[in-house]
């Protein structure tokens, strides 16, 4: 057996997320049909971030074993073109030891959100980024994501599905940044809660057009209460960008 | 009557191209018929460049006369509801002296062309740019594009079709640079034949791959003759960026 990992972008627009289910086409499902068609081996495929319906990645990170003499590079081009026309690409695959597991060895995730501030709608980015139609105080943005860096009970800003043993995380990084036109709020951490990053921006974006204050956002956090997040940003413009082991 | 002045984004996906024509969707009837719908006047909308079937706009601009008390602000929402579900949208509306031409005023266009070298297949991006299945070298392209700088008879670079009186034109700036994964090339002149820039893009694109030297490049400019260009870029990566005035 040997254990390939994979390093995949995909646009999360088709999908019901990563995770397989009973309710739509998946990227793990995705994968696992094109290994198989590749190489005849029904097999599971472990992927970094369970991310949810909607969510692109540019950087996911999945594993699975396979019996096979075919080196990594013909592993990525095989299950490029059993992937089409589908809006998954494989970006690169190697072969690593069996003590790797993308979802446990990884130390580091990295999300990013994109945000278009502006009245009139967005064309070629649609479905790729977030359209306020209003203008957003980025710098206001920014310092009140200062608050939510460190270890901190999320509670607030965790879906009510979260699966998570604790709501405790800690974020490493938390950034607001202007990028040409839009707004990139960037974090990495450890691992996040279900809907955090999502959850977060919603929050921030609350901040930007002047409904909260930096106050507002500590209190938010300080409340422990689900209640007091503001409205979640779509699935859209979220991107897992990378993952570090 | 009030000239107006738009300047407009687009996805040149699912259009014929700017200029209204009997065979789809183009660019410039759904303007007509979204004011027509607005102000219920039937008007002739005046685009700065005509752009292909499938080649998107950052900053198109274009000017029509209406008789409406409405201010710029009005009219530019009042279309960009009109234009839904269209990806189109008005990113600005301002008033302009009759003076202003829209085509005729214009003294430098802006294009960008968004090139993704690799293997694997892009998904967010599919589209919206073009996905070359190779590494190409960006210095020898930008090394082979300085030969087309400046005032040249383009007849090479120009489609067969192309109505313009002569095929003189002079590139003010063409120029190869990386930009995260992607290779951009922009120029801007006064005006652009048809076809020019995709045809200037396809044979740098040789020159990436190694095909053509910085010498064949000059020797296709120099023998003035279509057969000589290099297979035309796909219109999907190509943008109208900006018009000036």
């Amino acid at each position: 057996m040997t254990r390939f990992k994979l390093t995949i972008e995909y646009d999360g627009g088709p999908y019901v997320g990563w995770q397989a289910q009973d309710n739509g086409a998946s990227v793990q499902a995705s994968l696992e049909t094109a290994i198989e068609k590749f190489c005849d081996q029904r097999v599971r495929v472990y992927g970094a971030g369970r991310t949810d319906a909607g969510v692109h990645a540019l950087g996911q990170v999945a594993h699975f074993d396979i019996e096979t003499e075919h080196d990594a590079g013909t592993v990525r081009d095989g299950l490029n073109f059993h992937l089409k026309p589908g809006p998954i690409a494989v970006l690169d695959a190697v072969m690593v030891g069996e003590e790797f597991h993308a979802r446990f060895s990884a130390i580091r995730r990295h999300y990013l959100y994109r945000i278009v501030p502006r009245r009139a709608p967005v064309t070629v980015r649609r479905g790729a980024v977030w359209n306020v139609h209003q203008n957003l105080d980025a710098s206001a943005m920014q310092e009140a994501a200062q608050i939510l860096i460190g270890k901190h009970d999320f509670t607030t800003f965790r879906a009510s599905m979260c699966q998570a043993k604790s709501p405790v995380k800690t974020l490493d990084t938390l950034d607001v940044a202007t990028s040409g036109d839009e707004i990139h709020v960037t974090t990495n951490a450890l691992s996040f809660l279900h809907n955090q990053v999502r959850s977060i921006v919603g929050s921030l974006k609350l901040v930007g057009e002047g409904k909260w204050s930096a106050k507002d956002m500590r209190e938010a956090l300080e409340a422990v209460d689900r209640t007091r997040c503001g409205p979640v940003a779509p699935a859209f413009g979220l991107y897992l960008v990378s993952v570090d082991y």
